[in-house]
């Protein structure tokens, strides 16, 4: 086996793919950091038990485990951070009031999700803790179009969902209840036949709404339908409402409302966005709010966010972060060393030839060199046929 | 157990540890850049063996393995990312010239390195691939100098040593060669009469050499004292004049030579540096030549290169971080979002605080408020015994 030989769906990020993840990092940190979200860093690794409070069996699944040498204990590599954030404001900042918190790092996960997917991701999210309202879920829907508007995607298509609506249909009879998975199953595919049979022995109420459920799908004029096609209950009157406000407040992005879409629903309790683009298949940002997460750790607290893959959203963004580099001669000479400093201060890439070679870049494009006029270093336009190498060494 | 305790050695970095930790990442991959490095991003997970290639037992006992599902071989979560960037450049990249290439990224190990050290470091490092002369290595020392001044770190020693001096000694009797790991450990401890019991039946010339290597040891004098005592040999003369070069460029850090410094001497090939500073006994960044790397993935490259813990280094770091933030009303009101809106890109961290809420926050501080004044948005100081929360949501 060859030692440059990586596993499956595991690469390396090389110079310009880097270099794009790296600035739009560096520009959604600083959006959050504009509203204010204060940036956590939690561990790679944490006891099983704590990374799995929440997810159920598919995040268990996806995680990978190891021993710890220190405690016998099994560890688990993350998969998700966002019960580690969870974990962060319900124990260890324990604060009343509202907390905002932001984060960006590596997870890894046993399985791709699909056959080229990557199995080491870099999620990079924001949370607010402390509100149960609908302007925390707002200002979390505002953040996640900035985020992929910071990203240049300007075409972007804003799904909605409340995981309110299914769990007061789910409590208007037991027998709704125990549906369970196969009834998530059912109305994630729209598979309307097996969503009948599924329904067939409830109660009226429940039966028929259940069944609207995967024709509630369309521009916000969907919530108008809705509420001739759900029954009037409060929970489900609110949910409409906070999904109207939201949709109202899409910034320009193209609004879809499908109230059948309940991937996430044992996690979520409240509205749950997804953001699309274009050619690519699976959302590129997904959030909503987790109000019951933070329980598993001690303290049950309000909480709505947002995250993405920053690999795959840099992979898609027409963001150009090749930049210019001036070529410099290598010389031991104190004016040379004196200009080429002043330059990388004012923020210019300033690359020395190392005497005898040829310098290759992804990165950067060469044009400009610094050359030595009448003994003052200065930089010129580089000649388009110079070649990159340099004088030997003096 | 509790779901919040974390393994042992293993921590959370809170907002105003983690604000520091992103400002010094920062400046430093800024410099690299400036520089010419070009980032490079390698995977946390590899197979075990491309992981190992070098670095002998220590690494091997330090690093993680888990089990690949999809391969069913083992994998190893990396304690260091400089063997996954020779990959990089010996193989991915292939270049012919010179290489620079740089990264930031967890490292994680299974026993701390003592009783209070972190097993999740942030390794941040840069390394020259290509070139064998000493410009390289001098500008591999100059850039781990800037980045110990980028962090405020006004005061620091450089430490030089140089693994081919012991190279040249050992290979002058195949007796010498064979005493291996015990001369180390009597070198690395000083332990003089270990030493002079290793080495009593030795030849004269390699006896009083290594006998000497402790007390080569202080200023940049100690190379023209080593002149005197350690045998003429082209090999040993070539390594005293690259030091004596590199000890003329220190750029004011406090220099020490110390010939018997030889931690990494397996894996180093030159001139070897590290970076002290007051109050804390290990090294705070450690660098070096290792030529020989590469080979294991295909082909050899000269190579040098260094790198420090982000997380140690913010730790000792004196610059503040901490930033200053305007706290808005939450409102539903065009005018107050745009005005909200247009402090956020111009730099502002802007705080909308949500309706009967405090807001506690440990990396901001609330200097001032956006008010509204004669039907315009106004920001103004904040009182300083007015409240963290705000009116009712209107």
């Amino acid at each position: 086996m060859s030692t440059w030989l990586l596993p499956e769906n595991i690469a390396d990020v090389l110079p310009s793919e880097a270099r794009k993840i790296e600035e739009l990092r560096r520009r959604l940190l600083d959006r959050f950091r504009s509203y204010g979200y204060e940036l956590v860093m939690p561990p790679m690794l944490e006891y099983l038990e704590s990374l799995l409070t929440s997810g159920g069996t598919d995040l268990n699944l996806r995680t990978f485990k190891l021993v710890d040498q220190l405690s016998g204990r099994t560890l688990g590599l993350r998969a998700d951070i966002t019960p580690q954030v969870s974990r962060i404001d319900a124990h260890l900042l324990n604060r009343q009031g509202v907390t905002r918190l932001c984060y960006a790092g590596n997870v890894l996960h046993t399985r791709p999700r699909g056959l080229h997917a990557t199995r080491e991701q870099i999620q990079i999210g924001a949370e607010i803790y402390g509100h149960a309202g609908i302007e925390a879920d707002l200002e979390i829907q505002t953040l996640m179009l900035d985020s992929l508007h910071l990203a240049g995607l300007s075409k972007v298509r804003l799904d909605l969902c409340h995981a309110g609506v299914l769990a007061a249909l789910l409590e208007l009879e037991p027998a709704a209840a125990s549906l369970g998975e196969a009834l998530f199953d059912a109305l994630a595919s729209k598979d309307v036949p097996r969503l009948a049979e599924l329904t067939a022995h409830l109660g009226q109420v429940p039966r028929e709404a259940l069944r609207a459920l995967p024709s509630l799908y369309g521009d916000a004029s969907v919530l108008e339908t809705a509420r001739g096609r759900l029954p009037n209950l409060p929970v489900i009157s609110r949910a409409l409402d906070d999904l109207a406000f939201l949709a109202s407040q899409a910034n320009g992005a193209e609004l879809m409302i499908d109230l059948a879409d309940l991937r996430g629903y044992a996690y979520h309790s409240g509205v749950m966005f997804s953001a699309y683009v274009d050619g690519v298949p699976n959302a590129v940002a997904r959030g909503g709010r987790y109000d019951d997460v933070g329980l598993a750790y001690g303290r049950a607290r309000p909480a709505t966010g947002f995250s993405l893959d920053l690999r795959e959203v840099a992979r898609i963004s027409p963001v150009d972060a090749r930049g210019s580099a001036i070529l410099a001669p290598w010389k031991h000479d104190e004016p040379l060393r004196a200009a080429v400093a002043a330059l990388r201060d004012a923020g210019e890439v300033v690359i020395q030839a190392l005497p005898g070679h040829n310098h290759d870049l992804d990165e950067f494009a060469f044009d400009r060199v610094l050359v030595e006029r009448d003994g003052r270093w200065t930089v010129e336009a580089r000649q388009h046929d110079a070649p990159g190498n340099t004088q030997p060494h003096p």
